[in-house]
């Protein structure tokens, strides 16, 4: 109670209710329910038209499926989600062999979330046996057992998946990671559509032709930048012209006193655009060092600031080369959000 | 058929024989079985006592599991991996509605793979109607129904999951790359005990708990290291002395003859360890720019080059700050294997 306590309080979560949780799946539920129930002792919550059930182990929920379900459960007392079956399930005999398979089409995968006219839940609830509190793993069948309700089935989507084994826990990994790196913010200090800021923009369009690629010019951070730091997760500062730590700090700034941080790591790169041959990259990186030290800073508050050194270079292919290997790192950068990598002067 | 001839090809396969699919999962396999079978024409394979029917979409089978199948084939005719269900399964109504759930206690998902006599899973084909053919998806059944064996079910392990939707896909690929990164070989240039490679490895060994870290000499290169190289996919070489490129190549040529680049990226880190203090930073990695090159080269044999600056400090706290990220370095390059970073200078 204590961890989801604080969890609650460190992102500022409003009106969430706690209750504790039973020794089985539906002990627990029963708990949540009467926490809403005005015939309990010392209730102070008001009861409410319709309940959705959910569980932690299905992360990936959205908005859509909850709404189907809730408008369902309004219209026929109980609805839940279903998904078809991946493997054929079969039936076994006491000594562990075949004793019937099902038929793959006619069944399907209960999944949550499920939701109930809260007067139908709590009512099954009350009448179930001690049997099925302790052995039972389906809220709809109580609901049809104990209230005669035929629950409507709602097609999910498949990342209502439950989180199992170690393979989904990689899944899951994956698929936050794949979400929060959708959008990708360049950052450029010049409106000039020649600018190596627009050839570095189009070098992501074709290496992550996945992802959205927004751009706003550096002056206008404060502004314009704070319509994208809703939803993006990843900013690419490309300054043509000098490595000027105050714009970067400037940016730093609003991304720590956004909720951004708070929620995944934010990705900073900053990349510094010039002519290989014109000045020594030995020399370039030494003026850089400062990235560094404000990465280790940034760090703690989960911005992982990196460098990139982009070959400018007057020969066409070169460039084009550069572009391309850019590209490819920061995709490398943002997708994987690798905190080790912070600090790093990396090269294109 | 092209595509798979020059996958056998590519890797050197023998004893595989190709059969071409059918349009539906039983009639695929029954062509599997005909090629094997010695009563059709042009037949050039003999006839097995026990064969093992897998689909490759579980692409984590064990030898285990294919051993236990086979033995309680060769005993009870039929065998077929199975898994607990995961979720509740339950029947609908024609309209949508919940009509019974199954008591998921009393139920398995039936997965692959599955092993038969030859002749009672051929026999089941031989006789099996055209809509079995086309609509049936469990091989067991059909033992079952045409040959009257109960196949033996044998509990699998939770890596036999079917591959199927995006997120599965997500976690084939990290399951494969936790594979191949659970051994790190720290390359040395010096037996003393008290050198900075053995101090790497004491960082690694608690950077990375789970995964076996083995070390040997540069000098044994060539007989000793031939014996990491069957399982380990990540070379960790300490150069404490001097960057000495000869030995590197030596290495990287070790490498590029055995066949383990063919099946994965094998990662290279280049240790260089110095005094930040003594010898300034820009100019070691000027001194160092043959590695971006050499990696270039290796990348289009599947070898991943980087190289990776350690201050060797003789403040005993900068030294393990340095170590410990380091280590942390390492183990993102080991685990990410991203291509997009060779030929990187990376500090710590």
């Amino acid at each position: 109670m204590e961890a989801m306590r604080s969890i609650i309080q460190r992102y500022g979560h409003k009106r969430i209710s706690l209750a504790e949780a039973g020794a089985t799946r539906h002990r627990s539920i029963f708990n949540g329910l009467k926490a809403l129930a005005e015939d309990q002792p010392d209730c102070k919550l008001t009861k409410p038209e319709v309940v959705i059930i959910h569980d932690a182990v299905r992360p990936f929920v959205e908005e859509d499926i909850l709404l189907r379900v809730v408008l369902a459960a309004k219209e026929h007392g109980a609805a839940g989600a279903i998904r078809p079956l991946v493997s054929t399930v079969i039936s076994p005999s006491a000594d562990g062999h075949l004793d019937h398979s099902l038929d793959r089409a006619k069944h399907r995968a209960s999944e949550m979330p499920q939701a109930f006219l809260f007067d139908v839940i709590y009512e099954a609830y009350q009448q179930c046996s001690d049997f099925d509190l302790e052995f039972g793993t389906e809220c709809l069948q109580l609901a049809l057992k104990y209230c005669h309700r035929k629950a409507k089935l709602v097609e999910g989507p498949p990342a209502l998946w439950k989180v199992t084994y170690k393979q989904d826990l990689c899944a899951a990994e994956a698929m936050i990671k794949e979400k929060i790196s959708q959008e990708i913010c360049v950052v450029m200090n010049t409106k000039d559509e020649e600018s190596v800021g627009h050839l570095l923009e189009e070098a992501l369009r074709k290496e992550l032709n996945c992802m959205k690629i927004t751009s706003t010019v550096m002056d206008h951070i404060g502004g314009d930048i704070r319509n994208f730091i809703e939803q993006c997760y990843s900013f690419i500062c490309v300054n043509v012209v000098s490595p000027d730590s105050q714009e970067t700090r400037k940016l730093l700034r609003i991304l720590e006193e956004s909720s951004l941080p708070l929620l995944y790591p934010v990705v900073v790169v900053l990349v510094h655009c010039f002519d290989f041959t014109s000045v020594p990259l030995a020399q370039k990186m030494e003026s850089l060092v400062w990235i560094r030290g404000l990465a280790k800073e940034v760090k703690e508050r989960n911005i992982l600031l990196s460098g990139l050194l982009l070959n400018y270079s007057q020969d066409e292919q070169k460039l084009q080369e550069s572009l391309g290997q850019s590209a490819a790192i920061i995709a490398a950068l943002v997708k994987e959000r690798n905190s080790a990598l912070v600090g790093q002067l990396l090269v294109a």
